[in-house]
C-alpha cells in the first residue's frame, strides 16, 4: 500500500521535471533524500520564493494572480520592473503584495513513530510550524502526512488600484529584507539536509 | 495523568489571568469552552493581535522587544505615536516591523482520535497552519498538542536605524490590511467556536 502510494508519487514527480524543469534546485537533492529512504515519500516541495501577487483581498488565494515568481534573491530593479509592466498605472483593481515565502514540504510517513522522527529533524533544522497533518485511520498505510515550514516571512501590501505605495528607499529596504529571509529558509533547508541521516 | 496535568494547566490559567488580567477577551470563551471537554486542555491561547516589533533581524525572537501590542483593530495615528515616541530618530540600533499576527492555540488532547477531531475542526474553520505539534510516546497521557494557526499574516520591515522608511499613505495602507487580516483571524475565531460542539 505504502508502496504503491510512493510509486505513483515518484512517478508524477519524474512527469512534472520532465514537463517543465525543476525551478528550485536546492530543494532536488532533499528530496532525493526523503525518496531513497524507504519510509518516506515526497508529495510537494518548495525550497522558498519571493512572489509579487495580485490579489482581489487577503487570503483570497485562489483568484490571486502571480505577476512574478522566484527561486532566489532578486534587486528593487526587477521588481520594480514587474510593478510597472504589470501593477502600476493599469486598470487594474485589487492589490499587489510582496511575499517571501518559507520553504514548504510535505512528507508522507510510513508510521507514526517515522512522523515524529521526521518532525524532530526538522523542528531542530529551525522549522518551527512545523506538524503532523493528516493521519488516516490506519496508521500504517503511508497516510501520516506531514508538513514542514518555517515561521519566517514577509508580508507586505505594496499596491492597489493601479497605484504604488511604497516608496523607493523602503522599497529597497523590504526587497533587502525578504532576501534576507529567503537566504534564511534556504540555510534552513541545508541543517534539514544533514538532519535526515538521523531517520536511516 | 491526563486530569492531573489539565489540573495543573487550569491552575496556571486562573494564576495568570488573576494576575493580569485578560487582554483578550475574544479567546476567552473559546478556552473555557474546551477546558469544559473532558478529553482537551489548552496550554496557550492569543486571539491575533497587531504588534510593533524592534529586532536585531529577522526572525532573532529572543532579542525582540514589543513596542506596541493590540489585541484589536488600530489607528495609523496609534501606530504612528508609538514609533515616534521609541523608534524613528532615536540611536537605537536593529528594524521596527509592523506584523499582524494569526490567532494561536495549543491544545493538549486525551487521544490521537481526539487531536484529529480536533484539527478537523480547525481546518474547517480556515486554520490551515494547524497540525500535531508533539505526540508522547504513550498514546493516553495528555501529551498529544495540536497548534491551530492561520496562514494570514502581515510582515512589515518599516523602519531602520531610527529611520522610518515608510511613507504616510503606505502605513495607511498597511495599517488597514493588518486590521483586515485581524479581524479574519477573529472571524475564523468564531466559526471554530462553532465547531466545537462536533467534539462534545
Amino acid at each position: 500500500m505504502f508502496e504503491e502510494r510512493k510509486e505513483r508519487a515518484l512517478a508524477r514527480l519524474r512527469a512534472e521535471e520532465g514537463k517543465k524543469g525543476r525551478v528550485d534546485e536546492e530543494v532536488v537533492e532533499i528530496i532525493g533524500r526523503l525518496n531513497s529512504l524507504k519510509d518516506f515519500f515526497t508529495t510537494s516541495s518548495c525550497s522558498g520564493r519571493i512572489v509579487l501577487l495580485r490579489v482581489p483581498e487577503v487570503g483570497a488565494k485562489r483568484e490571486a494572480v502571480f505577476l512574478g515568481k522566484w527561486h532566489r534573491a532578486v534587486t528593487k530593479e526587477e521588481v520594480l520592473a514587474v510593478l510597472k509592466r504589470s501593477a502600476v498605472g493599469t486598470a487594474e483593481k485589487g492589490e499587489v503584495w510582496l511575499l517571501s515565502q518559507s520553504p514548504i514540504l510535505h512528507v508522507a510517513c510510513r508510521t507514526l513513530g517515522k512522523a515524529k522522527a521526521l518532525l524532530a529533524v526538522a523542528n531542530e533544522s529551525g522549522f518551527k510550524y512545523s506538524g503532523i497533518k493528516t493521519i488516516s485511520n490506519s496508521n500504517d498505510n503511508g497516510k501520516v502526512v506531514v508538513e514542514i515550514v518555517s515561521t519566517e516571512r514577509i508580508n507586505v501590501p505594496l499596491a492597489e488600484g493601479g497605484v504604488l505605495f511604497c516608496s523607493d528607499p523602503h522599497l529597497d529596504f523590504i526587497v533587502s529584507k525578504a532576501n534576507f529571509t529567503l537566504a534564511r529558509g534556504k540555510a534552513k533547508l541545508k541543517r534539514f539536509y544533514s538532519g535526515l541521516k538521523m531517520l536511516e
